[in-house]
């Protein structure tokens, strides 16, 4: 089969102007957000060994990964994934002895093996900040503040920040409401899927408030609050109440306590950031461990940026582009170019700048409007 | 074998702080110069279908590509290698109702099956603008400009362009130095080795005196100018000194008229950029044709950037980095963000800003040096 000269692969995609622009100016101000709470940027490489790549990932991401045998090196490759386990390696090898916490941010493409339903891309735009070695409250506090200011700068309005505590079950199995070791994850199963009478049959009604303990965070705080766990809630409360003060004002707060969808690597605080108009999720993070090869996991907390919707939905920003006639000089249109002008260049007597869609003229040392 | 965390497969590397921020800082300058001269960002998919890439980059190029079958679509797919062949398939595609001249600009990842002798990476950055719809004298003048403009924003010094005319031998061949048509590619040959006795035993004494029209542009014209070409190398001749005049001091000229080597696809004109402190090119561009599947092809002009020995030798820029000890609010690390300043908020009393990097400490609202 001849493939036509215009088509991509599923899931690949061209940007052509002026969205390419809207995504290099979405991608700047978002990492400029990033750089000025101290974030250093990282680079990682695009590929890397399979077998070290799946190793670090875990999970169902180990499978997601687009591969290739290496005729150099006769390995198999993987292209990654996301760049947050990367950061991770970066980390704890060779940035292993810069003082913590230490704060990296990054921005590229990842590529996976198959498209999502709700994201048919396969090739993303990844973003986001690693705070490493520390997971307390005050990071967390950090890390949901710059996902917000970082979206802000992007132009997005009304976000919602959707809080979750992902090691939820196993923690009051543990302490609170005991569970045998062999129903925990039936018990997560039917949490999952928000099933009250599974959880009954489970003889797990006394994890049934859970259930109720989810949408707007004042409120269901409350309901987590009423649940009789003798105190083994309450630190992750009065946590969960100290990101939410530092968010007031700022975004919309919910909770989903027992949300674990994406949060399979986070320890105990986990978020998903909405916002109106966008169907589907921002963006994620929390706190989580980075296992070390060589000596105990270290704490971390984070946040990954998927801005590709933004891009796509964002406006155009109004360029003036202005037009130099024929012999207009070099040092005019450096000139101009050092106000902030863009200008086009005549090449010929056919160029037209209303054909190149100029906004001005550059005539008898003015620019006129076109 | 079990693969070391920290290792990378060859040709591949991580970017750690400060170089990751010089390249972005690089690039960003870079890109900025191409969208002052009207250059629109495109940003074409980091993978296309194998046969098709292959098919458009032609010659040596097409089997460069890294290559994988993709289980979706169970065709082969490939890596680009190249952006200015995405350019011209976009071009000549989506883009072929867009007026004329057609100026674009792009950045973004490569990847090569296998390192160069004096290039070890195989992952590289890639940056230029393509004018499509023109490939006169007042493009070219153009093209060359804005690359200079672009690397000196980037803070290259000591520019070297070195000029090239690519068909050169065909055209003398054509209308002035008679060769038969078997004997050109020979004649390519003894010139690309700058072999004065294979030229006369090939028979070709005519071409000898290009091998010495060669360094600084002023005399190496002028001997190319003695060569009794009947002429045909009058109006080419005049291109290059319109071209060298206007990058008169701003950066050193040297010709070298039959150089080919990546030049393969050029048309009438070529050149190479050098900069001193760097081994290698910093890039190269021309005037070429963009083959189109259902019409003529087009003209074009165009260059490339290789932008990662900048990256490694640029220095880093001193980042005033101010500590906010705890208890700090807000707003007012909102507030120092604003005016420019880089801030690491402490997270707990064990955070201390001689260790992490701070240049200044915010005590009793003013900014401290450490």
């Amino acid at each position: 089969m001849k493939i036509p000269p215009d088509l991509l692969p599923e899931g690949f995609r061209d940007r052509l102007p002026p969205q390419a622009e809207v995504a290099a100016r979405v991608s700047r101000a978002m990492i400029d957000v990033l750089t000025s709470y101290g974030y250093a940027r990282v680079a990682p490489a695009i590929a890397e060994f399979e077998s070290a790549l799946a190793e670090r990932s875990g999970g169902a991401a180990r499978n997601q990964h687009l591969r290739f045998t290496d005729p150099v090196s006769g390995h198999t490759l993987a292209l990654r994934g996301d760049i947050t386990v990367q950061v991770g390696r970066i980390a704890t090898t060779r940035m292993q002895e810069s003082p913590r916490p230490l704060r990296l941010c990054y921005h590229g493409q990842v590529l996976r093996l198959k498209a999502k339903q709700l994201r048919p891309e396969r090739e993303l735009t990844q973003l986001g900040a690693e705070l490493i070695g520390n997971d307390s409250v005050a990071a967390a506090c950090e890390i949901v503040g710059v996902a917000i200011d970082a979206l802000e700068a992007a132009g997005v309005k009304d976000i919602t920040i959707d809080f979750t505590l992902p090691d939820l079950v196993e923690r009051l199995a543990e302490k609170a409401l005991p569970l045998a070791p062999d129903k925990i994850d039936a018990v997560r199963s039917e949490l999952d899927m928000k099933d009250a009478g599974g959880l009954s049959v489970l003889g797990a009604d006394a994890y049934l408030p859970l259930l109720a303990a989810t949408g707007p965070f004042d409120a269901a705080v409350e309901k987590l609050r009423a649940i009789d766990a003798g105190g083994a809630l309450a630190s992750r409360i009065q946590a969960l109440e100290s990101i939410a003060a530092t968010v007031a004002g700022r975004a919309n707060v919910t909770l989903d306590p027992t949300e674990r969808h994406g949060f399979e690597y986070q320890s105990w605080f986990g978020f998903t950031i909405f916002a109106k108009g966008y169907s589907a999720a921002l963006g994620r993070g929390g706190t989580y461990y980075i296992d070390r090869a060589d000596g105990p996991s270290e704490a971390a907390t984070g946040f990954s940026l998927y801005p590709d919707p933004l891009i796509d939905l964002a406006e155009e920003s109004n360029v003036q582009r202005l037009f130099l006639p024929l012999g207009t000089d070099a040092a005019t249109g450096a000139k101009l170019r050092s106000e902030g002008w863009v200008t086009v260049a005549a090449l010929d007597e056919n160029d037209s700048a209303a054909v190149l869609g100029c906004t001005h003229i550059w005539i008898n040392g003015q620019a006129v409007t076109v």
